[in-house]
């Protein structure tokens, strides 16, 4: 856990997030890639490969899944310190995904001093296009205090 | 879709949702073998391996609501018929997960002529013992009622 | 159920929806007011009572829940018409509340034709301020094809 | 906040529940009775009045929330202590809900030290029959520990 402001400003950039996206061995399988980690928000793209689909040719809803969490997971990282994980969170499917890529968008919406509430949005990009697919709401707690 | 209630039969076994299975590569990926598909309930294993886990060593959240996604997404199937998929879900992460297996069993809280409501828990077995990780509830939806 | 542009543009007022909400006796006995709806958004002002309250002097979350649900509702029918119903919807509550009323806006984020996806946020007015106590995000389903 | 077993076994029992519940002015408004509280488990029953439903003769979906959020507050409580709030929770609205009076039966799922996830199922009673009308999933903080 950060103890102070120094060190939570050296943690919340792309380079250190991209380090912590890297030691996350399901992260490297799925080809997650971090794009934004910066106080208050978080992205995180994920390049689609037909191993991402389910049985219609759209991506599964567990990909959608993980990337909401995870993008959750760096948002409240970016307010909490590094040192966090996912307590819960909802997620609404919109339409089915597919295209080039995935981009998950997740925002702080309330940060408190263990726990912080977030946002994210997840776009289907095709042709260049952005279409928003799913969208989650969840709580993201600093370790030792998510029980 | 299915149209009566003899297809119905033919469809709701595990034989058949095996089969369903085997057509996401996403599911493959992860390895997840359908292991009960009966009316009102589903349960989906998943051996667990280096790849599904995060930089702490405990199974990754994504793999966790995969799991909880698509045991949710089955169960419905099994009340509405194998065309279903899952239009929202909530998950809390209740301990972090590791060991053997992930087992995620699903059931059927109510359902209507297009869209069930389940609920999914999931536990990992460590030891030969089952510990409850993570606990989800969610819709699902006949394909064609979904929005 | 409204059949054409033409009755959805006449629906789809804060008029209309003022009668609506003024049919509804739980919405009157806790003395909510349709201060916006319009197609897209909704928001509900609940001028605070003693009655609103808990044991420690806060607006009570069955408050802050029925704001959420409500103004969803209005937010989702603003875009289905105005013969709709909550599915489902999760909520965080973030601060005590408490002060001279509640505001409730509420968003569309995805219309399809039978269902829309919406989210909330919910606003207690202190000597003026604003400060964000909770947010929800939900459902709402056409009356006819909620289940 | 309870700081022993015995102030804990004192606390959870029914009569100190009422007691709990007589001091919440919002409860007292929607007329709620506190009918089960002991480690585990807790029970909410609504006697139904005119203002406690919507435009169509039902329940407004504000006071099954209402019902859902205070027993699963209530179920939390009887593990961690009365001192709780409900920081989230998700409901799914199934069947109308109409008759003499609504049961909330709320359980919990997992409790750590200072969160508890719980679950809550509501009946509509009509002519002294159960008919399940929602459920709902949420977690409950102690005191001094949801932020």
């Amino acid at each position: 856990m950060l103890e102070s402001r120094a060190e939570m400003e050296t943690a919340i950039n792309v380079e250190f997030g991209r380090k912590l996206l890297a030691q996350q061995p399901f992260s490297v399988l799925l080809g997650a890639q971090l794009t934004v980690f910066e106080p208050g928000s978080a992205e995180l793209v994920i390049p689609l490969r037909a191993e991402h689909l389910q049985q219609h040719g759209f991506v599964h809803g567990g990909v959608l899944s993980y990337a909401a969490d995870n993008a959750l997971t760096f948002a409240g990282g970016s307010a909490l310190g590094p040192q966090v994980v996912t307590s819960e969170y909802k997620i609404n499917y919109l339409r089915p995904a597919n295209g080039e890529c995935l981009v998950a968008r997740a925002v702080v919406v309330y940060a408190g001093k263990t726990q912080a509430v977030c946002r994210c949005d997840i776009f289907a990009v095709k042709e260049g296009q952005e279409i928003l697919c799913a969208t989650a709401q969840g709580t993201i707690a600093r370790l030792g205090n998510q029980g």
